[in-house]
């Protein structure tokens, strides 16, 4: 038998999928739209499932309408390996955020099939329902509900634009909220061996390099964020207050910002992983032009996947803060710091996503996730978790996110791999 | 004779000038309002005009309703030597700006009076209609107008908050607006030999010396504005983009505004006269806490004695942003250059003050005006111009505005040594 190649002959199966689900679900205006808990994302599970049908798969759904579509393996008293992403999208976002994890796995599914390989153990897609916050402020829910962690609470969440609740959303597409609620998970977590998400970067890291298009994801990184910062300067007239007599917040804020930048470069020169970004910056509605501004407010985010890296950072911002405020005479005033925890995910399935990608020669780059995904709650939730990374281009969450068919399915050989040599 | 001293001995004079216009028009919400061409600063004019009355003043008003009050002198052919401010206020502000230069001038005027002393030539006090733009976007409307630079444009000029324009305020006022703006001057400009006007800072340097307290005005700041500048980075995923793929633009802002802080302070090392101001400064509308910023909008105000200073230190502006944008990829948007140019004053009359002060044993401070002032309108229009500075606290156009009377007498009495010796 010649070597077969499902980094090739897979292509056309994966494209398809991609090329139906974005016609099933393009937004008249730009990109594509796929609310959680829509009719169309119930159409996007319906197609699914009806693939599902066609390569002959065993299908189940949970309460939550998060489905499952399995392919039997020898051994079916074994927990299952599990793989797939979420099927939902932003408003106006693009065709692969979520769906690339879907279709690797159903291209997978498929090739066994084709080749007429039997897994070990039981090989099931999972295709989650709404992960992304974007419509009711609330991400994972599909994960969350999945692990019991979906909260009372939860379902008050409004929609950003209709009279509507996520409860209600959730009623609407066939669900019975109230059952997603109680704290139980709603499959027994120990029949999942794994769970591996194809997911594409939404950064520009691996795109940047010629040969290494996918990544093995090392960990989820975590975040300290102020939501408000002030600094509380004093007002005063442009023309006639001269420099020894001003305390200017907005040069105040940009020395802060400035120094801060600094320790970032000293810290990533040292090789720990850490972002900073202060997103919105603004001067109070009273500033003009003739006046020496006299507060901005501004919000603080830092991620790394090392909390002690944070929680360093932290004070060092705490104490240059208290440094330009007496060089300059101002104040800065910080509101409690937000806490997210980094999520590891599990050593020994991302040793073994590493180990597949050198035994199936796909360059790959061990890198963290910025983001936070699906994984990271079946992680917490004790369910061993990895990612694998896909070169995109434009990020995400927005019309022109992009992805190459060709890097797409470097990924889909290294999901292969990894599934075929499991139980090696 | 005993050596009599207007500088105690106005006291009281003068306190009951701010008492009673502070009186008149008390805001009940906080601070002064008078705003020009209103009932209140009519009421203003008649109070003045009546003390000019009690002393025997020769009265005048012009087309635009300012007040001429004439000590005559012994050479009455001789052009008068001017003194006096403005009678308006900004909504809500202090009690000073304007009315001390006003009641300066009476005070001496009520000097002469008492002492029986006949100046050389005449003396008159001017006090001058609207000079806040507060109200209606336009300053130094009475002096434009005596001086025939007032444009029929600005008299369509609409009031902040009501459906009037300034031509209307100025006909309910009582006076024909359509006389104001036919291009000449409202009387014979050469029959002024000069104007002097005493005004309070606005600023803290005369308030930080425990002596000098009292400032001979060398000249009015110009300025060069930028209203809108844009920076125009990209905007990326805060958690899933790594540094060096960024172009953040509020980082690139702090940058491009640092490296002004250091110029600024290296021309203020080198006795340049220069502040820098950014006013306004704001990210996107769509910028968020997780979004790197694509994007900052904010103003510049440069202002200086010395157009030249200006100039230079703008290049030096815009090849930073040029670097910084090279660096940082990033694009700095600069819309058209606004200038002002500084405005001198006479240099004849401003070395008088000066041997005035020296002449009085008062120790004053030579110090740019870094407002605008009816003194450069006057300037500018070929009457020779000066101005005293006296200290203040909490700066001006706000109802904390504060003045010491002590301080303000100091002022008084510079102002009787430049009068009594002008034509010594």
């Amino acid at each position: 038998m010649p070597e077969q190649d499902i980094g090739t002959e897979g292509l056309a199966f994966a494209q398809k999928i991609f090329d139906d689900v974005g016609a099933m679900t393009k937004d008249p205006a730009a990109g594509y739209s796929r609310q959680g808990y829509s009719s169309l994302e119930n159409q996007v599970h319906e197609y699914i499932r009806g693939i599902g049908r066609e390569l002959g798969l065993e299908e189940k759904e949970d309460a939550a309408g998060n489905l499952y579509l399995t392919l039997p393996g020898l051994h079916r008293e074994l927990p299952a390996l599990f793989s797939g992403s979420h099927g939902d999208s932003v408003p106006q976002g693009g065709n692969f955020d979520g769906l690339a994890g879907v279709t690797a796995a159903l291209t997978v599914i498929w090739w066994m099939k084709r080749t007429g390989y039997t897994p070990y153990r039981d090989f099931t897609l999972l295709v989650l329902r709404l992960e992304e916050s974007a419509y009711f402020g609330k991400s994972y829910v599909g994960s969350c509900a999945l692990t019991g962690r979906l909260k009372p609470d939860d379902l008050k969440l409004k929609h950003r634009t209709k009279p509507e609740t996520l409860g209600d959303a959730i009623r609407s597409a066939g669900f019975d909220p109230e059952k997603l609620v109680t704290g139980t998970p709603l499959i027994d977590l120990k029949k999942i061996a794994g769970f591996i998400e194809l997911h594409i970067e939404q950064g520009p890291t691996l795109d940047s390099h010629a040969d290494k298009r996918v990544g093995v994801v090392t960990g989820i990184r975590g975040n300290l964020r102020h939501k408000v910062v002030r600094c509380i300067g004093e007002t005063a007239h442009s023309g006639a207050v001269n420099r020894e007599f001003r305390h200017d917040a907005v040069l105040a804020t940009a020395d802060l910002l400035m120094r801060m930048e600094k320790h970032w470069e000293h810290r990533l020169d040292r090789e720990e992983d850490l972002v900073f970004t202060v997103g919105v910056l603004k001067t109070s509605d009273s500033a003009a032009l003739t006046k020496v501004p006299g507060l901005t407010t501004f919000c603080i985010d830092m991620r790394s996947l090392s909390m002690g890296t944070l929680e360093r950072f932290h004070e060092v911002l705490l104490s240059e803060a208290e440094r330009v405020g007496k060089e300059r005479g101002v104040k800065f005033e910080f509101d409690p710091v937000l806490r997210t925890e980094s999520a590891k995910l599990d050593s020994r399935l991302v040793a073994h996503l590493a180990n597949s990608a050198a035994a199936a020669g796909i360059p790959y780059i061990a890198m963290p996730s910025g983001a936070g995904h699906d994984s990271a709650i079946l992680e917490t939730a004790g369910v061993p978790a990895a990612m694998i990374f896909v070169a995109n281009q434009k990020g995400s969450h927005n019309p022109n996110e992009s992805m190459k068919i060709e890097d797409f399915m470097q990924g889909v050989k290294l999901l292969w791999k990894a599934v075929e040599t499991y139980d090696a």
